[in-house]
């Protein structure tokens, strides 16, 4: 097959003909198939069914002296603050583990900011005339929706193979009014890139005019390779420190995929200082989080080392469902010269750019079909993609029969709405 | 023992020299009790240890279809709804089923009142120049500081044996600035008093100024008797809608005194416009609350009626404590005519009058003893009794022989504080 850049008219015209056909046969199946969401697949949540054999003894109810099943302990067990520090590489001390939603965690910080004002806010945001906030695009819809439900003006940051482009990173936090960025720097959502090294040490080092410029810094996967041995990744907030910028960071991570995504628990890790004033705001708010689970995942993790061994188990499940998208992309799609793709080791997403103007369409298509993948533009701010080209494939939901039989669908749409496009 | 106020001079010096002596001997005793939070004891806890033991096959993961470990139903498991209506004797798609803590619930009700508006608010309440709230006192110390923490006046409302002076609140809440009212309707926090039907009809059918007025009704104990039989009580929400306020009334209650403190599961309920408002925030914040442990409580409390047999055994531990606390008071104090003191039949708590001006001599006479009250103040607004008079005791967390001990100690001090008063 040529590329369709090089068809004549009339080739495109045969070619379209013959998808609608294809397209129609799909229809007939009657598929309902889901690759929109980040939602692991139910053998992944039967790897961890034997978490719920813990907790069976009157000691195991007790951790440092706590009886994990009463109230207290705002900032968490000593033990899973432990567990959170080794994985991500910082101090006990600068983590606060929450409940089963770092989401939850990242929402409470923004609005404490909004309502009372971060630990060196001149003023809690709400009295601030304007807010703008860094949105490296694509990026992950619902950190976005946080932003924007707080009225922010979100500015697109464009995203590199090496993360955020720093050079309009470091041009955007001149504006005092520019309060903090989202980043997923690890297989970022959805690309799955990893930030380099130079991105990284530019973000610790940033002098933004804000004074409570925030990085929110989202390891939703700091140790969620499905393929090749784990990598190994700077802590941030020791270079934050180190670059004079001690507070200017909060990172968030949860066990969500690691455990159970319903039912797992998530921390964030800041400096002391920080960690201190928003366990007091957080007082306020509730007495504790749900120790009991928190001492299961003790339990059941164990430390950094035992915790791989069972993300290798995930790797096993999702490795081929990844493999599965790449390869009928490589195969369906490279030939034609219509669409580009990641290939991530780790996270959960394969981001596909489809021919510019297309993505919609594809979406569209696909769901006419019965198949739903993230809306087009949703990995952007406002929903809304400038070149309308991205599409966010999440494939590990369906079992990997499904997946096929998903992206052979999505494979049909891509090169029916680039045909469109080219006119046919 | 005849009354202080009617001693003489000398026998009150008389009876302060014996008092000091009974004091010094306990000080010696290096006593570390406390009495200070509603927390359970130890023998409550292990009352649902068989909690733990559920969950063990893949059928028990499935509720309604939904597969409990994964993300989605931000309002909650159906079932877990069912189970919260049923205990509250409102409809199900009224109820939206959270994390561990109804506090955090209540918190993010007024948060969100704050940043975004609540259903029927002309603006959030930060464009408000003027916030004020209406606190019934003596009450909980934990409401009132939510309402601080975000800048609400708070002004107190007496509080009467039916419950909040409703004449009081009536008048109130003919100033638009006031948004809303704290109240704890059963076995009130710390008085342990039952709204009475006229208060409950009243507060339902209240013209306020403010469109957006809400009535927080935390039903914490809303079958927490620990004697006699289960009190009935009216759907504050039905009364509500009947009386042409359907939007008004946000109830919350949790299992934290059911199974356990820290890992039980909480709700709100309210209109069926207000969840969907609600969830519709919280759907920018959480993806989905713990179901695991929603699933565990709706197959371990099961329905009401086998939810009230599990609260007759943590009856069976609270009913001796509060008579222990309530036999030393009539037996020590009642003679002296120096305080008086709240006898509820369910709750958490005995809410005792001191004489007016030694509650804080008598808290601090207690803690260098070693025997640990909630501050003195603290069950009104801004931590400030006018009276200096409450103090609210709270029976649950210390063993039996433990309590003895401590209402030993509050005894003698509250006589010490009386004395002083009274001038010795």
């Amino acid at each position: 097959m040529a590329a369709y850049t090089k068809m004549t008219e009339a080739e495109r015209k045969e070619e379209y003909a013959r998808l609608l056909q294809e397209y129609d046969a799909l229809k007939a199946e009657g598929l309902n198939l889901n690759m929109a969401r980040g939602k692991p697949g139910k053998a992944q949540l039967d790897l961890v069914s034997d978490m719920f054999d813990l907790m069976r003894t009157p000691e195991e109810y007790v951790s440092d002296g706590i009886d994990v099943r009463n109230y207290g302990e705002v900032a968490g067990l000593p033990a899973a603050r432990r567990l959170f520090a080794e994985i991500l590489d910082c101090q006990s001390q600068q983590v606060l583990v929450g409940g089963n939603a770092s989401l939850q965690l990242m929402y409470d910080t923004i609005s404490k900011g909004f309502t009372h004002g971060l630990l060196r806010s001149p003023r809690p945001w709400c009295r601030e005339k304007t807010l703008k906030w860094l949105c490296p695009a694509p990026g992950y819809d619902r950190h976005f929706k946080v932003t924007e439900s707080f009225g922010f003006e979100l500015i697109t940051i464009p995203m590199t193979e090496n993360g955020p482009d720093m050079n309009a990173v470091e041009e955007a936090v001149k504006d005092p009014a520019v309060k903090g960025i989202w980043c997923v720097p690890k297989y970022s959502n959805p690309d799955g890139y990893i930030y380099s090294e130079e991105t990284i040490h530019r973000m610790a080092a940033l002098k933004p005019a804000a004074p409570d410029f925030t990085i929110m810094w989202d390891n939703a996967y700091c140790m969620h390779e499905f393929e090749g041995a784990y990598v190994p990744f700077p802590d941030i907030i020791r270079l934050c420190a180190q670059a004079g910028n001690p507070d200017m960071v909060f990172e968030f991570a949860s066990t969500s995929k690691v455990t159970l995504p319903g039912a797992g628990i998530s921390c964030m890790a800041s400096s002391e200082a920080n960690i201190a004033y928003i366990q007091k705001l957080l007082g306020i708010q509730i007495i504790s989080f749900d120790k009991v689970n928190q001492q299961r995942h003790v339990l059941y993790l164990k430390d950094k080392a035992h915790t791989l061994e069972l993300m290798h188990k995930h790797a096993a499940v999702l490795g081929p469902k990844f493999r599965a998208v790449i390869d009928a992309l490589d195969r369906e799609i490279t030939p034609l010269e219509i669409a580009h793709w990641t290939r991530p080791k780790g996270g959960y997403f394969v981001s596909l750019y489809a021919m510019p103007g297309t993505a919609k369409r594809t979406h569209q298509l696909c769901k006419e079909v019965g198949v739903t993948l993230t809306g087009a533009g949703a990995t952007f701010p406002y929903g809304k993609d400038p070149d309308d080209s991205n599409l966010r494939i999440a494939p590990s939901l369906p079992p990997v029969e499904e997946l096929e039989k998903a992206i052979k669908v999505l494979c049909t749409c891509l090169k029916m709405s680039a045909l469109e496009k080219l006119g046919v």
